[in-house]
């Protein structure tokens, strides 16, 4: 698994490391946007198909990498496999989302909860791992991914994607307990599950918390960081002898910002609603940031967009640890070659002394 | 107009006033969850018929003061108003929510937008509001209010809510002279209904910003805040010789308190993923805050809702220019007696001194 890596820029961005330019990627860069994507998920049939289909999982995460030259490629999957593989029963309503047949909604339920096992229930999502990172042949580094175990349990409790979370917050609010004893055993399986990404090949590590921005701050580290902490300690840390970086995002998370870096991760994803100069100096520059353009802003003209791209790149300023994505993943509609020009307007803007130079020497991994 | 009030506690909150407790309201206060208004509700048959019944809105308008004892009103209206005033087409689909017959997509469509006078479209608004005003009698203040210029144009141009507010920032990123037209008579229009409303009797104005939260900070600026600048501007200040104080609530907005309070309102509502501690550390006590329970807590068990009434009035501290309500609108499945139990936990557990006194003598209006 230690082919020589041609571009690691990205890997070296979250190190904070100076680079010759600012190394760029985009949230569910393999996706619905895109025509070829389209093709496979009809070859395909359904979504969970193509998820556990390591041959057209790894086509997918390919295809913009192959596009668009980005340079880090992201595991195509969801992050409802955990709850999956504890029997909720993963289904999607068309136009309704994912739903689990079986939520968990009581203390048995909860009790009842398995954690499971990587190379079981969830081997066809190593499988993928390791024929992207095959496929990959070393062009750009691999990213794995989870969902944070309050995001997951907002899914798992409330049977689907929600409005106002009432269901898994009246359990956090009525019973505090049975929801803590979720987390835990969610965060025990995703414990697991990353590091078994790392063990076939996952690069980099990435932790979803699309919903943590729903809580008060006090909640919010009780509920999630809390459990995020215990995911960064107890996640491998290096491969192939090279640091395996994590980025931390909890979406509309800004105010907390300071106490996400003191997990010790090594990146925060940023949402569009921070400004990254606010953002760096809520940090203190101890962590690489992400992001963070608003994906709407792909409906803008070309024009618009480097406009758009020129104001990201200067509101993180001068100094190392950029790594430069949307703020939250593309949307459906946008034109594919809208995505195009914004890379090139990153590439271009963020050009440092005139070098190109993409990989480290002795830095391999 | 000028019926001596019997509880001012409001008003004084607003003005940063030492008062003997914290007073308190709740966004929808009058809403689905109280069986009373389901009855009056059922009674006009529809949504909009009950808005539009000055006697019904009234009657809705009263039943949460009548049954809580709080120290506000707020007219029963909806943000919609005013759109459908300018021939949009408003109505509800069950179960959907708003959605308008005639939204507003081109140059043509914001050219042809009227700035409907408050006295003749939006008349029934005005009735309610001095229907209202005389049969409270004094006995608390009403507050009225509007959406923000923005927020109503998610809605115009969206055509109703949005999940990912795809069209109206496709205008925001592709043409943006377009939507700042559109934001500007909405503005206008916002400022003679606001100000018509404090003619009938509104003795407070509060501005809902729902979805100003999902700007990034530099396109907040000048496509939110920047017109409830000229809002706040624009606005009647003073009524029956007494300050009418404006409160501006930005959903999401915690980042920009600072530059909302720039803006010169009286106060500012902060929903519950702020902690009001930071939030008076970034306004510098310039404006008073109101919030921010998070509105789920009141699924909890009545000792669960007092552990969280004090930890906000505990994250507000001490010193005045506190106005307890929940960080956004009471849930529609929440049991009315633990709205009880939140709002008598407020009186006690804020109380000052022993002292019960509602009213200071020589400040009515």
């Amino acid at each position: 698994m230690s082919t020589v890596l041609q571009n690691d820029l990205y890997l070296r961005a979250l190190n904070r490391e100076e680079l010759p330019r600012t190394p760029v990627w985009v949230m569910r860069q393999a996706g619905r946007y895109l025509p070829e994507y389209l093709r496979v998920r009809q070859q395909a049939g359904d979504f969970m198909t193509l998820c556990s289909t390591p041959e057209l999982a790894c086509e997918v995460t390919l295809q913009p990498v192959d596009r668009f030259n980005l340079d880090a490629a992201i595991l195509f999957s969801d992050i409802l496999t955990i709850p999956d593989a504890m029997g909720l029963g993963l289904h999607f309503e068309p136009g309704e989302g994912p739903r689990f047949s079986n939520p968990v909604r009581t203390p048995a339920d909860v009790r009842n909860l398995p954690v499971p096992d990587p190379m079981d229930k969830l081997r066809y999502v190593m499988d993928a791992v390791s024929t992207i990172r095959r496929e990959l042949n070393g062009r750009v580094p691999l990213i794995g991914f989870s969902g944070s175990p309050w995001t997951l349990a907002t899914y798992m409790v409330e049977g689907g994607g929600s409005k106002d979370f009432s269901k898994v917050k009246g359990m956090l609010f009525s019973d505090p307990s049975t929801l803590h004893e979720l987390l835990n055993r969610t965060t025990q399986s995703v414990i697991a599950y990353l590091n078994a990404q790392v063990s076939a090949g996952a690069q980099s590590l990435m932790i979803f918390d699309t919903w943590g921005g729903v809580l008060s701050p006090a909640n919010y580290r009780e509920f999630s960081l809390g459990y995020m902490q215990q995911i960064v300690d107890g996640l491998t840390r290096e491969a192939d002898g090279r640091k395996v970086p994590i980025v931390l995002f909890t979406k509309n998370g800004g105010q907390w910002l300071d106490v996400m870096a003191d997990t010790g991760c090594d990146g925060l994803g940023v949402d569009w609603t921070t400004d990254l100069a606010d953002a760096r100096a809520r940090t203190q520059d101890r962590v690489a940031l992400q992001g963070n353009l608003d994906p709407s802003a792909l409906y803008g003209s070309p024009e618009r967009i480097r406009v758009e791209v020129k104001r990201v790149l200067d509101s993180f300023g001068t100094g190392p640890g950029h790594v430069f994505n949307l703020g939250h993943g593309i949307h459906q509609h946008v034109n594919p070659e809208h995505l195009g020009v914004m890379v090139e307007a990153v590439r271009e803007l963020s050009a440092r002394n005139g070098s190109t130079q993409e990989s480290a020497p002795g830095l391999h991994g």
